[in-house]
């Protein structure tokens, strides 16, 4: 079977494994996501790492195909090679990186980058932008996520915004804060601690005579658990929430029901001696992320709770029944099971194309993820 | 940077994390695998799933293009395209591949299946081959690897190998076992029951007037480790000693100087408050298998044995000193690390191209690996 070309097939004419999207639940999730911002007034710069799809992002910013943040400067690129605007490439800044970001701000009217070291703010002072155009810089602020970002208690940040602010070649445009920690403590109380960490960055700005355009905050959970204290900020960035998965149900972000992407499988063989069911989903169709928090191993089986998959090997999954003892004449050879994944953006990441269903749960589009760097 | 159009370049001059390939090392790790088959009169399978690329299985055939096992459809296709025979689809048949399978059969001289159901065994019974063909089939057999295969116990088998043997329709080429144990038990041990077990096995089939042309077993680690008992075999089908990993090394199939594949990842950000650096690599440049195994995180970093990968995002690794203290001055924003993956299989899938390294450091081929079903 051709990977593209099976629009209008049902997913039993589809080989498996396969990335499956709901339309439908996608449309759902961006639509929410936008009434969230809308509530607060909120501008939604749209996280794009977990499809890393053109059709993605059209339905995340609405139609408009403006404002959106990624993680590689390969999904900058292929997003303004498909008329994208007003893009971060919002991760730490190296010097390496200056040429492929000076080439996206020469072609699109908003391209930002985001520093959080002095190294990456020197290499913007000293090194001049595109002909007639300015450099745009976001600080990165850490305010208890604990992975990039300056810590917003230290003053390292505030000489940093001082230093882009003052440049005649550089637009600062403001803070960008990401929620990582509201993955671990809780939701609420992180949304609310980040909020109020990086509105005392931006009073202590204000005193040095710098304003900030943009003040921003993400991650998924606290932007679907939104709260009132948000008007304090100007815009949200989360990503994972046009799939949604497992790890977001734990978290109290969606309902299973929710999920937008799930993978097909097949069965391909029984074992009775040893009551195990084998699927030709392995950690190419999956990743091993999750195991240990779901009781029912690497994934969720939809429409069949009792199920657990219980190992992966490259192309192949174990499964067993969380009764011990496992119906196999419900299951047979070549039957198809729908995984919901732990972590949707590991497992979207391993497959070239999705297949996006539509009301009949037919093949309506097919859409191809960009990778690599 | 274009992905491709890198030949010559130093690994400065590339985007990271970029996979990148000693081609020497590769070369020796497949004359060493063909040394061992040599010695005991077998001959070599060389299972493909580990690098999917064509460079890869002209490395491990010789350059005969002559004898692979692979795990997918899509592997099969892309080296029936690139002018491979004597292939075996070494995957639990189902009947929904039959079409593509016979589309193989039809353009290939030697086209192998492999079954270990009745399902699959009636599926190739009931199913005429293209014109002038017959269907070509292995046996799974499970002497304890617990993953695919006919429990070797149980006459279950014995029934399908006559069945396949008695139709005129087929071709039944003998035994295939895989002994995924010896990832979990001693090697040796491992490696000698499998062999008893299959030869047990073979006699009895023997008694039933059944003989088998090819008897063969698998797994790096046995293969690394050959012994005298393999007399007894046909031939040997590895696959992940052409890169090999850090998980082959823990098991006593190779040094860590032996490992054929790496991880190049650039310091993106240094966070003193907290004692630890970001490199940009995450779970899409390496994946998160191997954790808890090793007491360096993640990966093993090549050259610093006293960085610890503690932590990954998708785009993003968080590295601390074994000693509690990062010399930060020694990993300057922009350094390149490189690091040494836990399963190479896995680390390898993530990556759309492998830079091949030649004596002089520089990229001397670029691979383009397979992938999909």
């Amino acid at each position: 079977m051709s990977r593209f070309g099976n629009i209008g097939k049902g997913v039993e004419e589809l080989t498996t494994p396969c990335f499956l999207v709901d339309l439908e639940k996608v449309k759902t999730n961006c639509y929410k996501m936008q009434e969230n911002c809308n509530m607060y007034g909120l501008k939604l710069r749209a996280q794009t790492k977990t499809h890393k799809t053109v059709q993605g992002c059209i339905l995340q910013t609405g139609g408009t195909k403006k404002g959106l943040v990624c993680s590689t400067l390969d999904e900058a690129e292929y997003y303004a090679d498909a008329g994208f605007e007003d893009i971060l490439y919002g991760y730490p800044l190296i010097p390496f990186h200056l040429p492929r970001v000076a080439a996206l701000v020469k072609r699109l009217a908003e391209f930002h980058v985001m520093v959080d070291s002095h190294t990456a703010v020197e290499s913007l002072l000293n090194t001049l932008p595109p002909k007639g155009h300015k450099w745009s810089a976001f600080l990165k602020v850490d305010c208890g996520g604990a992975r990039e970002g300056v810590w917003w208690e230290s003053d390292k940040g505030i000489e940093m915004a001082e230093a882009l602010n003052k440049s005649p070649n550089i637009k600062f445009m403001g803070l960008y804060v990401h929620c990582g920690n509201s993955y671990v403590k809780n939701v609420e109380e992180t949304r609310d601690e980040s909020i109020d960490r990086v509105e005392d960055f931006v009073s202590r700005l204000e005193k040095r005579g710098v304003t900030c355009p943009t003040v921003g905050i993400g991650s998924t959970p606290t932007c679907r658990q939104p709260g009132p204290k948000m008007k304090k900020l100007t815009e949200l960035h989360p990503g994972n929430y046009a799939f949604l998965d497992v790890q977001q149900n734990t978290l109290g972000s969606c309902t299973l029901e929710e999920i937008a992407g799930c993978v097909a499988t097949r069965v391909i063989g029984h074992y009775p001696h040893r009551n195990q069911m084998l699927i030709d989903c392995g950690f190419t169709g999956l990743t091993k992320q999750g195991f240990g928090n779901m009781k029912t191993g690497y994934g969720v089986f939809k429409d069949n709770p009792n199920l657990s998959l219980c190992k992966m090997t490259q192309e192949i999954g174990t499964v067993e029944d969380l009764s011990g003892k496992l119906d196999f004449g419900k299951y047979p050879i070549g039957a198809i099971l729908y995984i919901l994944p732990w972590h949707s953006c590991a497992t979207a990441a391993m497959y070239p194309v999705y297949y996006v269903l539509g009301k009949d749960e037919r093949v309506a589009e097919e859409w191809k993820p960009t990778r690599g760097w």
